[in-house]
C-alpha cells in the first residue's frame, strides 16, 4: 500500500530533512504535497516538485501530513487536515500538551500511537534526545532528579538563525563588527541563554517544554527536572551534559551496558564526542558515563545528536512508518 | 614606595593583560622585566620594553615575579627566583596543591596572603569566577552540593588556541573544510569535552583542579562539586551553568540580595549575559537566580566573566596589590 504525504513546512531545515528522509528510506508514496511561504520548487527523486502556499481552502486528502511549521501554523491548519482525513504529525509544540494527543518516541512508547485521534505529536528536541537515553536507564534505575544543561545549535532555531550565524561570523572576522541580526545578542563566538520567553520563576518556554514533555513521554509524573538552555554557536546537531540522582547506588558499569544496548544510541568510549561528529548522524551519540566523586547515587553523561534528525525529522519519520506498519519492514531492509 | 616587577610568559594572551593592568593601574614600578619565548619588545608606558628568554643564570633579583607560563616553566624557575627574594604570584597550577602556599582570590581570603612564604597561587580560571560567587552564598546558605557545567573560551588556552579558532573559521567559511590545528577535534562552530587528561574515574584535570580548588579557597572540606567542562567556539570570556543544593529551603530573593551586594560580581535582571559583554570587564557578571522548580533547597544560576582579567590576570594582580598594601589606596583612587 502507498500513502500520499503533504508536508508543511517544507522549504526549512526540518522540511527539507524530512524530503530526504522520504526519499532516502523509499517511503512508499502515492503523492506528495510541499507547502511553504517560498512558492520555488524542490527536487525528489527525478521529479521538481512545486511548493505551495497553504490556503484555506485547497488543503488536500492526504494519508499523512508533516506539520514542520510554527505552533500557530500547525494550530490553525490541523483542524482542516483533520476534516480531510489525515493523520498529522506535529512538529511544532502545539498540540504537545494535549491530553489526547500522543507525545511519541517510537523507542520508548511507540505503542501509544495506536491510539491517537489524527494526531500525533513529535517532541521538543532536546527531549528526544534526552529521553532517548533515560528511559532505559529509568526501566533499570529509580532515577529521581535529572539535571541538563544544554548547548544547542543554531539549527534549533531554523534555516535563518543559522544563515545568520555565518553571516555575523563572516562579518566579524571581515571587520571586527559584531553585530546581532536574528538574535537579542550577537551570536558569532557568542552564547547566551534560550530566547523563548521567560516565566515569572525565571525558566524559558524550552525549558518548562523539557520538563513537561520528558515527563510525559517516560510516563514519569514525579521525576523532577532541572534544565538550563543555552544556545552555542554550533550550526547543527545539540549537545548536553546530564547530571543524573537515583534512589539508589548505581553501577556506572551498568549504565555502560544499558546505554551500549539502546537502540537509536551509539555509546562510546570517545571522550571528544562533538556536534560536528552527530552532525548527520541518525544515532546520537552518548559517552563519559562517569560517577559522581562525592555521591554513588549520583552519574553523569554526556550525549550529542542531530537536532534535524533525531531531534527533529528522523523522530517524526519513524513516527510515520509505525504509523503504518513499515517500522518492521524498514528494520530488516537496513 | 615602588617595586621591581618580572612577568614570564610576558607575550602570552594572560602576560599582555598583566602588563596591560600594570600600566592602566599605575602600579608603582622601579623596573619591568619581561620574559618570554619570543624575543620581540612590547609597548609599555611610553617605552619599547624587550622580552628576553628565561636564562638559568640571569635570574633578577625583583620585588615581584608573575608566573604566567606553564607549570613545568613555574616548577623549574620559582625556586631560582625565591632563591633571590622575589614574591612570586604563580598563574599556573604547580603550586596550587601545596599545603603551604595560600591559593588566593582576594576578595575571598586575602589574608592568607600575609602567611605567604614567597608562593602565592591565583587559581583555574574557571574556579576563580565561581568561588566568587560562591563564597558570599556559603556565609548564609548551608551549601552542601554544586553541579557546574561550563562554557569555555579559547582563551582559556592561550593565544594560539584563539588564533586557530579564528583560522579554523575562516577555512570553513571560504572552503567548507573542518580541520584540526590545535586541538583533536575542529574547533569551528564546534564544542568539545577540555582536552586536559583524563583520569581513570573519568573525570579531566580540569574538573579535578576545579573540586580541588574550590574546596581548598572556600575552606569547604565537605562540599561536592561536580563539574563538566567544555570547551565551545568562544574567543573570550567562560560562562557556567550553576546548579546548588543546600541543606534547607533557600530564599531566592535573599540569594539575589546576597550577590547584588558582592564584590567583584554585577548581579543583574538581564536575562542573556554572554561572554562577549563579559569580555574585558573587571567584574563577573551574575544573573538567572532561580529556584529549582521541584526542590525548594536548590536553585540556579549563570555566571560568565572574562577568563583573561578575573579568571587570570586580574586575580594576580590584585594579589600583588594586596601583597604591598596597596589594595586600601587603589579603591580610594577608583
Amino acid at each position: 500500500m502507498n500513502y500520499s504525504v503533504a508536508i508543511i513546512g517544507a522549504r526549512g531545515a526540518v522540511g527539507r530533512e524530512l524530503l530526504s528522509l522520504l526519499e532516502k528510506k523509499n517511503f512508499p508514496l502515492s503523492g506528495l504535497c510541499l507547502f511553504g511561504s517560498n512558492q520555488d520548487s524542490m527536487p525528489f527523486q527525478d521529479l521538481d516538485l512545486p511548493v505551495h502556499p497553504l490556503k484555506d481552502a485547497e488543503i488536500p486528502a492526504c494519508d499523512i501530513a508533516f506539520f514542520c511549521a510554527t505552533s500557530e501554523i500547525s494550530k490553525k491548519y490541523i483542524p482542516l487536515f483533520l476534516e480531510k482525513g489525515s493523520l498529522n504529525i506535529d512538529l511544532s509544540s502545539a498540540f504537545r500538551g494535549d491530553p489526547n494527543v500522543p507525545l511519541v518516541i517510537p523507542e520508548i512508547n511507540a505503542k501509544e500511537i495506536a491510539g491517537h485521534k489524527g494526531i500525533i505529536a513529535s517532541p521538543n528536541c532536546i527531549v528526544a534526545l534526552l529521553a532517548l537515553v533515560l528511559s532505559p536507564l529509568m526501566s533499570v534505575f529509580s532515577i529521581q532528579k535529572v539535571i541538563v544543561t544544554t548547548y544547542q545549535a543554531a539549527s534549533g532555531a531554523g534555516e535563518a538563525a543559522m544563515n545568520s550565524l555565518i553571516a555575523e561570523t563572516k562579518e566579524f572576522l571581515e571587520t571586527g563588527c559584531l553585530q546581532s541580526d536574528y538574535f537579542p545578542v550577537p551570536y558569532a563566538f557568542n552564547l547566551f541563554l534560550h530566547d523563548s520567553p521567560q516565566d515569572t520563576a525565571g525558566y524559558t518556554e524550552e525549558e518548562n517544554k523539557i520538563i513537561y514533555e520528558a515527563k510525559k513521554i517516560l510516563s514519569a509524573p514525579n521525576l523532577s527536572i532541572s534544565p538550563t538552555c543555552v544556545r552555542v554557536p554550533v550550526l547543527r546537531a545539540h549537545s548536553m551534559s546530564v547530571h543524573i540522582q537515583c534512589r539508589n547506588p548505581v553501577d556506572i558499569k551498568k549504565v555502560r551496558r544499558i546505554l551500549t544496548q539502546t537502540q537509536g544510541v551509539c555509546f562510546t568510549s570517545d571522550r571528544f564526542l562533538s556536534p560536528q561528529q552527530a552532525a548527520g548522524k541518525e544515532e546520537i551519540l552518548c559517552g563519559r558515563a562517569r560517577l559522581d566523586h562525592f555521591d554513588p547515587r549520583c552519574f553523569e553523561l554526556w550525549i550529542v545528536g542531530d537536532q534535524l534528525l533525531k531531534g527533529a525529522a528522523l523522530n517524526a519519520f519513524q513516527i510515520a512508518e509505525h504509523s503504518v506498519g513499515l517500522y518492521q519492514d524498514s528494520l530488516l531492509s537496513t
